[in-house]
C-alpha cells in the first residue's frame, strides 16, 4: 500500500482531544488506503518546561543530558496517539526514535539524521498494522545515547521518514493554514500562497517564518518530497494550505515572495581584535565547537592592526558564546579588549527568487527603512534575501513597511 | 571502590530544588569514597498526570503503551539529576531501562527484572565516573519494547541494582523517616521502628504501609541487600531510618510488629456461581490473564450446586476484572448471575512473627473491632498476618483501636 508520513505539530497535539482530533485525520487517510507513518511533537508547552528544568539546572549543560530529559516530551505523545487510534480500531503502535532506530550524528541537542531502516515498520505494516506513530525530533547516535535534532526536528523527521519510505507526500500539520507573505500577527495584510518554492521557503524558515524548520525543507528538497504544510484547525481538502515545490512547478510569482522575521538574535561584537589572518577562523571554529549557531558576520574597517569584529547569534547562545570566547582569551588563543552583548535586536528580511533577474530591491528596502526612521545595524545579503539587524522595538514597523512597499498583498 | 545504591522518591525529586538537596546527599557518599548508581523516581504527579492521559485515552489500554507514556517520567528525573550532580562537579550521567539495558520479562506494566548487565556502567566507574543516575521503575522486554514494574517499582529497582553490583547497602530515600507500626497520619501514637524483619516489612509493603514496594524487600530478602530506609527531608546519620533485616539480628520484638491498611481495595461478589471442581481455576486464570491483582479469596457455602465467590483487587482494576468476567460468561466458559463491586471498602491488618509463638491475637483482634461496632466483611490469614475487609468509612477507627490494643506505641 502507498505510504503517507503525517506530521504534528506540539499545538495539534496540545491536548487528549486535539490529539483525538489528529486521530481522526489519520484515520481518514488510512480509509483511503494509505499506510500513514504518523510522526508527532511533544504537546505544547512541554518542551518548553523541559528546557526551563534543563537551563536551571544547568545553563551550561550536557547536550547529552539535555537531549536524554528533553525527548521524553515526544514519547508521551507517541503513546497516547497509538492508544487513541487503538481506540479508533486503527491497527497502531509507538516507536521512540531509539527503537526504529533513528540513527544520528553524536552531535546532540542538534544531530543529522544519518540513516532509517525501514524493514521494522515496514514488516508491521506486512501483518496488519497501519499506523506506525514515530517520537518526531529524536534519534540515537552510534554510541548508543538519545539524541535530538534541535527545536523543531519533528519536521525534519517527518521529510527524512518520508524519503526513506519513498511516501507520496508528507504532510505537515500545524496552527497556520499554510505559509504567508509574512506573519499574520504582524500585518493583516499578509496573504497565503498557494505554492513556494524550497529556495524561498528555505530562506523564509531559516529566517524566522516558524512554519517549517530549515533542514525539512533541505532535506525535502534534496529527495524529492512533495511537502505540504496545513492546518489542523480547519477541515482539509487534498488542495488546501501551501504546496512547497520546485521552482519550475510555480508559473508566476512576485520578485519578492515574503518578508521574514526573527525576534530570538542578540548582536555580538568582539571590540579591538588583533587583525592578523586565521583570527576569524581562531573565533568562529571556536564559537562552533561550543555549539553557538552563529548567523550574520561582520567586520568592521581596520585600524592600527586591530579591528571589530560583529556576529550574531539566537539570544539563548549568548551565555555559551561569551564562554566559548573568555576562555580562548584566557588561554592565549585570541587577544581582545572587550566582548559587547545587545540582545535587543531583531532581524528582518525580504526573500524572493525574482531577486535574482530584477535589480534594486536592496536600495527599496534600506529607503523604506530608512523612511520609517529605522537604523540599521548590519546587513547581510544572498542571491534570494537580504537581512538586516535593527532594534528589537522597531521589528513589527518594518515588517509592515516592507510588505507595504513590495505589495505582498496582492497576487502576482 | 564500593558500591551504594540510592534511591529517590517522587517526593524526594518533586522539584529542581529538592533534586539538588538530593544531589547534596549523593555528594556525600562520593566524598566518603563510594561509586554511587541512584535510581530515580519521576517527580511526585508526574506518573499520576501519565497515567490520567493514557485511561482518559483509552480505559482498556494496550499496556505496551502505557509503559511507553509513562516511563517517560522517570527519564526526566534521571537526566536532571545527572546534570545537577555535573554542576557540582560530580562526574556523573544518566542511564534509561533500555540503555543499561534492564533485561525484563514482557508483563507489561508489571514486568519483572530478570537480568542487569553490570559492565556498562562498571566500565564508566573504571573511567573516573562517580555516579551513575538510573531511572528506575522501567526496563526493556526480549521484544525491545519498554516495560515498566508496576506502581511503585523504582524501589524494586534499586534492589536489584545492588544485588547486581553486590552494593554494600541500598538506602532508599523517601517521605517519611522509617517504618512505623502504623501509618502516623492516622494516629500520633505511630512510632518509629529501629529495625523489622524482611517477613514483616514484606506483610506490611504488601498491606498498604506504601513506604517499600513488596518485590523489592522480596528480592532484598533473596540476596541478602541490606536494605535502609529514610527520609530525604532531615539530616542523616549513618543510623537513622530503619533497617530491613534478617529475623536473627532483630533482639527482642512485640508480638505484633504494625497495624497496616490499604484504602485502594474493591470487593467483588460473583453471585451463583455453579459449584464444581475447576471453577475457581477458570475465574482466576482469567482475572489473571487480564492483569488483574487478585488479593483475598472468600468462597461461600455452596446450596443447590451453586456458591458466591468473593475476591478482592485494586479499585482500579475493577472494569477490567468485570470485562475478563463477562467476557468468559458470554464465551460460555464460566455461569453465574451476577457480579456486584463493592468499591468501600478498606483493609486493615496486623502483622508480627510474634504470631508464630503467641495465640489469641486473631481473637483479640476480631473482639476490638466489634467492640467498636465494626462489621468484618472477609478475613484471610497467614503465619503473620491477619486481615479483614471493612466499610472504608471505619478504616481509621479500626486502626487506632489495634494499634492501642496491641500496645504499639510501646517498644518491647
Amino acid at each position: 500500500m502507498p505510504v503517507l508520513v503525517m506530521k504534528f505539530g506540539g499545538t495539534s497535539v496540545a491536548n487528549l482531544d486535539r490529539i483525538r482530533r489528529a486521530a481522526k485525520r489519520v484515520g481518514v487517510e488510512v480509509a483511503k488506503g494509505y499506510d500513514v507513518i504518523v510522526i508527532v511533537s511533544a504537546m505544547s508547552g512541554k518542551t518548553n518546561e523541559l528546557v526551563g528544568w534543563v537551563e536551571e539546572t544547568s545553563p551550561l549543560f550536557d547536550a547529552r543530558e539535555y537531549d536524554a530529559v528533553v525527548s521524553s516530551g515526544e514519547n508521551v505523545t507517541a503513546g497516547l496517539m497509538a492508544l487513541t487510534l487503538q481506540e479508533m480500531d486503527v491497527p497502531a503502535r509507538s516507536w521512540q526514535g531509539w527503537q526504529v532506530p533513528v540513527k544520528t550524528s553524536s552531535s546532540h541537542s542538534s544531530a543529522r539524521i544519518e540513516e532509517i531502516p525501514t524493514d521494522n515498520i515496514t514488516a508491521k505494516f506486512g501483518q496488519g498494522m497501519r499506523v506506525a506513530v514515530v517520537a518526531g525530533f529524536q534519534g540515537i547516535s552510534p554510541e548508543g545515547r538519545i539524541t535530538t535534532l534541535g527545536r523543531g526536528g519533528s519536521d525534519t523527521t517527518a521529510v527524512a521518514f518520508a524519503a526513506a519510505f519513498g511516501a507520496e507526500r508528507c504532510d505537515i500539520y500545524t496552527d497556520v493554514d499554510g505559509v504567508y507573505t509574512t506573519d499574520p500577527r504582524i500585518t493583516d495584510k499578509a496573504r497565503k500562497l498557494d505554492r513556494i518554492s524550497f529556495e524561498e521557503m528555505l530562506e523564509l524558515a531559516s529566517l524566522g517564518a516558524k512554519v517549517l524548520q530549515t533542514r525539512s525543507v533541505e532535506l525535502a528538497m534534496r529527495y524529492k518530497v512533495r511537502l505540504r504544510v496545513l492546518s489542523s484547525f480547519e477541515e482539509q481538502s487534498d488542495t488546501a494550505g501551501t504546496l512547497v515545490c520546485d521552482e519550475e512547478d510555480i508559473m508566476e510569482s512576485n520578485v519578492v515572495a515574503g518578508v521574514a522575521h526573527s525576534r530570538d538574535e542578540a548582536k555580538m561584537t568582539l571590540l579591538s581584535v588583533a587583525d592578523r589572518p586565521g583570527i576569524a577562523a581562531t573565533i568562529f571554529s571556536a564559537l562552533s565547537d561550543a555549539g553557538v549557531n552563529v548567523d550574520m558576520i561582520v567586520q568592521n574597517i581596520s585600524e592600527e592592526g586591530r579591528t571589530d569584529m560583529t556576529f550574531s547569534c539566537p539570544t539563548a547562545q549568548v551565555a555559551r558564546a561569551e564562554k566559548a570566547l573568555a576562555d580562548i582569551k584566557s588561554s592565549g588563543g585570541l587577544n581582545f579588549a572587550e566582548l559587547v552583548a545587545d540582545k535587543d535586536v531583531a532581524k528582518v528580511s525580504v526573500v524572493g527568487i525574482g531577486m535574482r533577474s530584477h535589480t534594486g530591491v536592496a536600495a527599496k528596502m534600506f529607503k523604506v527603512l530608512s523612511e520609517e526612521g529605522i537604523n540599521i545595524k548590519v546587513i547581510t545579503t544572498s542571491e534570494i534575501k537580504i537581512s538586516v539587524l535593527i532594534d528589537r522595538k522597531y521589528m513589527e514597523l518594518a515588517v509592515q513597511a516592507l510588505h507595504d512597499a513590495f505589495e505582498l498583498d496582492k497576487a502576482a
